[in-house]
């Protein structure tokens, strides 16, 4: 089969349905007319097989991931996503795997009304690249820079899971059968918080989503507003699973540190504390205060009310070259 | 050094020059605010080495043609180039490899007036994504599909030169010392013909950017035009390197089928001819008139007035597992 019929066949088939999409897939490029008074929010993402997702991973998962971590970044910045460009690079030809990748592609999409105006389809080694956009009224946004000492710290949804599920797949861990669905969901098929994101406009002082881990993008957020946080170690929200196979101590230090969460987090103030818990209820998502914020330049970690110290360093590619 | 080092250090330098950048590399995502009445074209286009470009190409080389192959194709909608979204990957960190990718990349971007607004750098085989948008006055844009039979058929520059870059790099041809200088400008560093693009949105009937070679292009503005189309080998912009390296008739051969040209290739009607003609002048691009339009279904070709046959077959990737 040809690039241009592969092209056409998988990308081409899904109908135009959002009024803003002027051109979709098939030309030199699509065409957009964004309603007018609106910011758009823009994001890249790539991922590389064997360094953001395992090479075993399903197609329909991969495709759902590389969506959803874009999505991810709109809704930390309180955006509602409108518009896809995909770059698929593939090592070879194979119609099903195409196919399945699509359907993880497009469920998402119509899921959330988010139209894939374009895209490239190469040869090379297996790797996604996704540019999301999205659209926020003008001047409603949240930034990690927004966030003041005394603001709460929130999350959404359970830390780690997805951390230990690629735990058991490096066989470092072993998670027992019956939980092994409900982990491996969390690893292949997180869930961007959008409708959380575009609630927080009208609430956050700041937000970020967490990718590499809690700490690591906690300290994005700090550094970006200058402040310093300390986190409630008893009160972050961690899975009965992670708790029963890890224990509590390496749990928490997973849910701390571990990647690929995809969960909001977001600080708020004292004022608004109330009015956020309160509007987030419709969306059906927990969330959890897990800490405060504060003028030191630092991250600091409390159980039982008592400092306990933590090495701070989260998730980064290339660190095996940082030695 | 740290991934976000990396990034830190070499794309956030850059300071934001555009007012419709409200926020730009440093967040979740980056915030436009595109000025009112016009339409954002998005195109996205993947280079993967050892692909698109030999492994060999000097890193300052692939950062411009990674961002003139996207330009090109805003051009061929007519859209003014303003933000750029870039995904690199890179099998590892190499400071020096870095700083002169990027300068291909920034020396295009402050020429034409386009901000890098995002991007993302991963670990893996070298390969760049870029997503690059633009914009055109609401209803001013060229497609592939507005052509009609007795249009006039056009093209920028000259043809075939990269493609002749790239046989002598594969051992296939040897071209003369003396020229190689200029033959390798254009395989390695494409001008894409951004002015020429905005001047013919006001006459063109259809455009295109050659980047799979002229025939396979041509055949895509038949196709979505549902016309046909004969081209003139006399008339072939073919530079006298091209002429004296190949000779005459491979010569045409490689100007028809050569990818790598990132030329326009557009129609006008005879109303428009003149004006269109008049209107280029300014932007110091040569155009050549190549042949003309007909209600066939066929790509056709004549030479000194009588028809000869060409084996229509463009650049394609994916084409060994196509035997």
């Amino acid at each position: 089969m040809k690039e241009f019929d592969l092209i056409k066949r998988y990308f081409t088939e899904q109908a135009v349905k959002r009024k803003d999409v002027i051109l979709g897939i098939g030309d030199d490029c699509a065409l957009l007319q964004p309603a007018e008074r609106q910011h758009i929010a823009v994001t890249t993402d790539t991922l590389v097989a064997g360094v953001h997702f395992p090479e075993s991973t399903e197609p329909r998962a991969i495709g759902h991931k590389a969506v959803a971590v874009n999505l991810s970044d709109l809704s930390a910045m309180g955006a509602e996503p409108t518009w896809l460009s995909l770059a698929l690079t593939l090592p070879e030809i194979d119609e099903q795997w195409v196919a399945e990748f699509c359907c993880g592609v497009f469920e998402l999409c119509e899921y959330y009304n988010v139209q894939l105006i374009g895209g490239d389809t190469t040869q090379g080694p297996l790797s996604i690249t996704i540019t999301a956009q999205g659209l926020t009224p003008v001047d409603k946004y949240i930034t990690r820079s927004g966030a003041n000492a005394g603001d709460w710290l929130y999350v959404t949804g359970d830390l780690g899971d997805a951390a230990l599920a690629l735990q058991h797949l490096q066989g470092k861990v072993n998670v027992a059968e019956q939980y092994k669905e409900q982990i491996f969901d969390k690893l292949d098929y997180p869930k961007p918080r959008v409708l959380v994101g575009q609630v927080l406009r009208d609430y956050a002082t700041s937000a970020i989503d967490i990718s590499d881990g809690l700490i690591s993008d906690l300290g994005h957020i700090c550094q970006a507003s200058n402040v310093g946080a300390n986190i409630v170690l008893d009160d972050l929200p961690i899975s009965d699973i992670m708790n029963e196979t890890l224990g509590k101590t390496a749990a928490i230090d997973v849910a701390l540190k571990g990647g690929d969460d995809y969960e909001l987090l977001f600080t708020v103030s004292e004022d608004n504390k109330v009015g956020m818990e309160t509007a987030l209820i419709n969306t059906g998502v927990a969330i959890t205060c897990i800490g405060q914020l504060n003028g030191s330049e630092k991250i600091t970690t409390t159980m039982d009310n008592k400092p306990v110290s933590i090495n701070s360093q989260g998730f980064e590619h290339f660190s095996k070259v940082d030695t």
